[in-house]
């Protein structure tokens, strides 16, 4: 039996590729997926593929269509979903996703510092499980495999 | 035929009631519902049910359980989500409460400043419109009447 | 027991209200919705609402929104679904009003002439009835009531 | 990961084989089903299977129930539908799939040519993505599987 | 609270007429639906609406449609199935009736003389209890009001 | 608006009377329904609608078949689940009822002694949330209609 | 692209034995599921497993019981369903069967002589396709795969 | 076609790992899932991951999230499910794993002692099957696979 996991949240580091390098390690049965993390491709991508728009607003609203084709179809193949926060940014998207993964009725592992904790509470107390690492999240994910 | 309509967003100005009474005024068939608009109130609601909790928090969990479930009940019970992001916050409640909306099937109503376009965009395509006046949003409930 | 029936098709003569009279006359338990039947308000609700649009497309765009948000919630509380076809137009709207209201296992009453056989030969072998005049829906819609 | 592609829409020219092999060129972990696009097969496939009926509105109807089995079965275990429109044809069955796809929740990428802008601003409004050529739409389900 | 019981099964005696006249002497806060129970306007109705048919096929698949129509939408709108099986029909509405309350979630009370054990077996595992009279399917209903 | 309230768990003291009574004093727009309280009528409606039965098996299989009826059609109804587990009992019931309302996606307001909190920690942690007395539990669904 | 075919209906002939025959022989990718064909040992099931029972009745029940779990975990497998009804029998398993074939939305290819036309009208109706012999059923299943 | 069967139930013997020799003798094409068995580490899974907690209350917290977060993802994706009870404990996580089953559609096998037939008269009515040993539940599993 193998899952598919999203992998929510920031796009400002290299935490999905750390992730994944450790589960290879662990030999996990796990595929992750997840938006696109180039951060300017996925800026660009509307007028990379509709050609250049009239605007800078409509240059977004082109992007975020494509951006959102990705994540429904990604995020409805997922059987869990991984959300990480950080402090520096706002990151309505990491929340968007954390939210569809819950009404989706997908168990969400919600990674964020301690001092995000009171203005996350409310998605946390949603998240199935809270942890503070993505080394805590991948110790989540392997203890649904044990024997 | 009478529709209810769930007003997410900040809880900073009485942008609510006053859309309300704008509403009254015009006649229209319409029950509106919303997370607890009293700051204080939501921040104390899980000691004062409770009991004093051992740290802050844990007074943050106790609290986020009673107003998720107040916020999943009317969420549930409405027909159409107002969701108003302002520039001050970060919001991620009203994040979550729109993502919600939509993943429940739910038409969306955003209400943002054009300021706040490029943050929002991902959030923005999914929403059935956009407007930036909690007027417009008005006029678009008020449309569904119209004969 | 009453039930919400939308009306969908065109709009571009005034086969609502004739029904609508007619399902009074026999005193239906029966509530009517449907789209914007002024095609001028339709086609410039968006900026109605928004205000002056850039061009021509971004003003069907903005329209589009607002009359997909009144349908989206108007169809979603019907228990039954009326379509009229005619010969004049493509109506792509109603084939699209029909399909939603199958997908979402809503009965449909297909309204078309004989000549769109052919033509609607698909859409009415998913509808629950075809029939060729409003009459004749009004009815199978009086038959659901009958002791 | 693997994706079912549903294309619906005209049947009238080449472009499904040729957007395969496109796809095939490109190493897409794709699988594309349709419906049949024979069209004098899809035509006589009632009378093939039940023996002549009695007149042409009877062969219609056979017709099209082999043609709706075989939609019903792969629309649904398609994973994301592109829907082409020309400028020739009424193609209400096209708009029918189409609004199945958004009615079942998977996403639509909706192909049209810029002078069916008008005519199709409803359907564009819930496609998840509105290009103007197949090319562009294969670019949209290349970027779903990009690292 | 009230509910909404559909009455399926056997259309050739009285005995829904009985089971109304006995609920309203119980004053039981319920409504009851069913099919057309005129038998001779049940084979009819198609040919009522739709004028006359070719021949007795297409007479009987007119017919079916305005029935189907009138289940689907009663069937839906109740909380609960009641379905009598007697000794001489084949009656393979009811058993459709009463599979298709089952699938619906919607708990099925099936009625039936002890000679039909047999026959019925599977019916009635899937039945939420099946009893032998219209007076112990009253009895049940009432059980849910009881305070 | 008005809200439907399932009272699950033990049948064996009047703390669902006392609940009620308080929250008429309260005012609240609230209908309470829940399982057969008398206990003996609970064990016997099995015969007492079907008549004697072989065995003490048989009893008990024909009472919870009515029982479960009554359940099903209530939990169904309602907005928001509360369960009262005790120290006395087993109560398998009340822990199928409570993940009933889980899986239906209903809030679940769990109130247990501080004693149970080890053998309840699994349903603790799925109920949206757990208090320890009545009271409190009135206080949260006061909470939901508060302005 | 693999479906996999429920074979429901009657089991006193070789009907199916020699559908799957054929099948290969066209090399369709199906697999094909169904009940247990071997009558006495469905009838005798519930005794083979649980050990004699008091009487013929509670036999019967024991046994629908496992046929019913077979039938339940198969039919939501599959992803269509062909039903055959003979002359002989009452079938009111193959009613049910179909009938929870369309409620779950799984698409049902009818087979019935056409002297059952009048009886099975209803069901004909809610079928998808319906014909007269297994040789027809198998030509609907080959042009879904038709290229 | 290969079946996933959740094991629910107490985990204070060894039955699962004699069920699953059995299984593997009999050469069914069936793949178990569950929970933790080794209790200490089910117990301890939240201090595991999360770190030392302040109290023994907050610490069975922790470990029940990721307890559920694994059940819910192994449930979910099981096609039947097998529940044990024995004499010995309260065993509320097995009462809930059989009703989130049942909830979730998914045919219930409820093994228990012929001495508990009164406290799970409820659960067992909802079971698809109730036997008293490990080896039945074995062959109804193996009835499903019969040819």
């Amino acid at each position: 039996m193998e899952l598919i996991v999203y992998l929510a949240g920031q796009i400002h580091d290299d935490w999905r590729n750390q992730l994944k390098e450790k589960a290879d390690g662990m030999q996990l049965p796990v595929t992750f997926v997840g938006p696109m993390e180039n951060h300017e491709r996925s800026d660009n991508i509307g007028e990379e593929i509709l050609g250049q728009q009239p605007n800078s607003i409509l240059k977004d609203e082109a992007a975020s269509k494509f951006n959102n084709l990705r994540t429904r179809i990604l995020l409805r193949k997922s059987d869990v979903v991984i959300a990480l926060f950080g402090e520096k940014y706002r990151q309505w998207n990491s929340a968007m996703d954390a939210a569809t993964a819950i009404a989706l009725n997908k168990p969400l592992i919600l990674i964020r510092p301690a001092s995000l904790h009171h203005a996350l509470k409310e998605i946390s107390e949603k998240a199935q499980v809270t942890v503070e690492t993505p080394d805590q999240a991948l110790a989540a994910l392997s203890y649904i495999f044990e024997e």
